[in-house]
């Protein structure tokens, strides 16, 4: 807490130089205690000025998903108001789940920089290479049955791919029921995991993986990255992982909170307004078989409704879905 | 497993003495091992005659929910093939939820004598006093997704009812959707707890409460028991808790193995049969608002449809349904 406290002073003064005795005085510390929280500092990334007589200055600040830069600025009253940042970890969704099982509040958030068994769905591996994406995990408590968990799921792609839009520019859409595509590659996969009673959610961890500034060569096939999308825009640099994960927390904890006051329905509303996929023909897989069909609609329940080939609606609510070009 | 191996040893020559010399060959070890093993199968409550000369002789077993007990003549291929027995626990179902979080199989069993923290459902207590109950958690690997586990829970129920009237001849019904009620009186509680994707349970633990010998003075407030309910018909010894347990176990697989096969219609028509409900009146609280209803049918998810004063048909798959009298 010491570090945030003196990071954030360093921050509010800018382009100035702070004095070691104003820290003391302000941290209420010894100048060698002070020293010693510098060098912590730096070894988080943060690039620190020290000139005699002069004092410190901050002169830049890690693109690094830790606390104190997750939190700097953050505009959410829940949502990453805990965080905990790991460089390295087996899996963002396992550190989660077993925090919710031992009662970590609503909107904590485990993040980290790597990844050694990234989670995807249905027990696959999701592909989490050092520094290059966002791999996070949200406890969320919502107030629902089990069977109205697709209401998160379609909740979170749609807080992740309008965080997307906002910092990237990219249009991105999004694939039944959560995947964030771009030129049917995907950019981004959420992982929902409960534990529930029969009639009640317990807690909800909610996982994000993003692929930001990974590299062409270090993505699995069929994968995008928005640094490789952003190069072929002619943006050479890649983007802030720091922002692209505080405005996923802003939006989470905006269309949360819609969702408890104007219910599902403006949640798929918005869903089919970032879904390239209502009216495109899809191919499902579904408890072994396979067949094509028209996706026509999202109904109530979040389930994927089809059109098949003998006309008939029917009603997806598992399986995969891939789109036909 | 050299106990359970001496054991059925004795248990096989029924009254005739067996020599330490014969159990020394079946067993591959010496005297001194021998009689290791039958002071702790002694401790467990296994009443172990030894005479010189003569040899050792069973003379009575306990009815002890211990896996040597569970698993004699157990008909199941399954369900109780892997048993884990406490004296006293927190709660089965949290222990069984850990197991299964590490691997453990379908079927997998965790028995207690006593709980000192049990869980019902909703975060409620579960009064647990020391071997006047069964308290067992069962590990299943369904493969459903987590708006089918009314199925567990309808299945649960009819297999302990089934089992109840089995082996004590009670007519217990089903109170919607896994109570198991006598002359209004809660007799059994089934908790159901699941991890899930959104699209996938991972697995499910099955809680399963009963109140079997436990007197009057140690019922909570509007619970029964088999021994007090036997006591009002006259039979004044209580009834074997391995043997209902036994029974319960084979009769989970029996529906399990049912539903696989054949699906979720037979489970819904033998609920019925067991259930009082249908038919009847009700009074329902559903978040924050309670009214009266006329309970009509389960539908083919597993939730209550009842009809209201209004007339109208409304589906009920989460809250508390209490029957009026």
């Amino acid at each position: 807490m010491l570090d945030e406290k003196i990071l954030n002073v360093l921050r509010h003064s800018k382009d100035s130089y702070v004095s070691g005795e104003e820290l003391c005085k302000l941290a209420g510390i010894s100048r060698a205690a002070i020293w010693k929280h510098i060098e912590k500092l730096r070894l988080e990334g943060y690039e620190i000025e020290a000139l005699p007589h002069l004092g410190y200055k901050l002169i830049a600040i890690p693109d690094s998903l830790i606390p104190s830069e997750i939190k700097w600025k953050l505009k959410t009253k829940v949502f990453g108001r805990s965080v905990i940042s790991y460089r390295k970890v087996d899996s963002t969704n396992i550190v989660a789940y077993e925090l919710a099982e031992k009662g970590m509040k609503e909107g904590a958030v485990i993040l980290a920089d790597e990844q050694a068994k990234g989670k995807g769905r249905h027990g696959r591996h999701w592909s989490s290479p050092s520094k290059g994406g966002i791999y996070m995990s949200c406890i969320l408590r919502p107030s629902i049955a089990p069977n109205e968990i697709s209401r998160i799921t379609l909740l979170a792609a749609i807080a992740v791919a309008q965080a997307i839009r906002d910092v990237a520019s990219l249009e991105v859409t999004i694939k039944w029921p959560n995947d964030i595509m771009i030129d049917h590659k995907k950019l981004c996969g959420i992982l929902t995991e409960m534990k529930a009673e029969q009639d009640r959610v317990d807690f909800v961890v909610l996982g994000i993986g993003i692929n930001v500034n990974i590299p062409m060569k270090q993505l699995p096939k069929g994968a995008a990255s928005i640094k490789e999308e952003l190069r072929h825009r002619g943006e050479k640099i890649g983007l802030s992982r720091v922002e692209l994960t505080k405005k996923v927390l802003e939006r989470l904890e905006e269309y949360y909170n819609l969702m408890k006051v104007e219910g599902f329905e403006p949640i798929i509303e918005m869903w089919k307004g970032l879904s390239a996929m209502i009216g495109s023909r899809v191919k499902v897989s579904l408890r072994g078989k396979t067949f094509e069909a028209l996706a026509h609609d999202i109904d109530p329940d979040g389930a994927l409704v089809v059109r098949t080939e003998s006309g008939v609606l029917e009603k997806i609510s598992s399986g995969d879905v891939i789109m036909v070009r």
